[in-house]
């Protein structure tokens, strides 16, 4: 499937509907669990979307179509901790929702007609990237923390659910 | 996490709403596109979530509670082709969503005070099974689907993305 804004706008715009549907109002115990270790809860995961818009599609976006240096400023894979802290999941819930419709509202006013999409910033480990790469990426990293939030879950009942876990794709069953 | 019926509803009860926001009005591209070969569409996975909900886990919790045999009836791994064909993309969502309620409110009459979760029915491949592991089972499907409905929608920005790629868990990356 080749990048089209306008069809890559329509998952942007419903994701935070999808992790509210997904999260909102469930008991605790499923949105403080992780997969062990230092891995992510869900509520990390959403704090790291909230972070995400404040600090990198959108701003990776006017870095490449602004006038001064192309270079992305490094992401902080640990920026979410103080994004969670002292915050309710309908809380960041409601955050994201509207940071989300703040970015898509500039995205909108963007001209993508030319050849916008092929101009380029440089990703501090990935190098020069484009614009269209950059905004599929965004696409990308929703469904993957969406992906990622419902393997969370499933692990919880991954004794739970006994000899059916060799059924369930999302416990690394076959199907 | 022990399987509580109390916070499995919840869950059971968000999946609709998850995948009507996921899936609802997005651009056909999105929604008839597969991982290669013979592998599902996000149509074809909504049709078999109806399927389930019309043969697998109310029917199967019936076939425990009930008098008669224990045996569980074969799920049909193709029996979303029938379910799926002449229907549009809402319609199905809201089949699925009827449905879900329907089974969810038969769900709630059962009274599950006692050792009812323990009561045992016999699936073709997997043997014995108690309640309490068809209903975490019906869960983890859930979740199952969701993580396969957002890895089949990456999969067609799978070149779009460039080298973020490796950055993408949900397209096998390591983030």
């Amino acid at each position: 499937m080749q990048f089209d804004i306008e069809k890559a706008i329509p998952v942007l715009e419903r994701t935070p509907q999808v992790i509210e549907a997904l999260l909102n109002g469930l008991p605790d115990e499923w949105i403080y669990s992780n997969e062990g270790g230092d891995t992510w809860t869900p509520i990390d995961i959403v704090a790291h979307l909230i972070f995400g818009e404040k600090t990198d599609w959108i701003p990776r976006t006017q870095i490449i179509l602004g006038e001064g240096s192309r270079q992305f400023v490094p992401f902080d894979m640990e920026g979410h901790i103080k994004e969670r802290k002292g915050k309710t999941m309908s809380q960041l819930l409601d955050e994201f929702t509207i940071l989300r419709k703040e970015n898509l509202a500039l995205l909108k006013g963007i001209d993508f007609s030319g050849e916008i999409l092929d101009k380029t910033g440089i990703h501090p480990q990935l190098g020069r990237v484009t614009l269209r790469q950059l905004l599929a990426a965004w696409v990308v990293h929703d469904l993957t923390h969406i992906h990622q939030l419902s393997r969370v879950m499933a692990k919880q009942y991954e004794e739970a659910v006994g000899p059916w876990k060799q059924f369930m794709g999302v416990l690394g069953g076959k199907r």
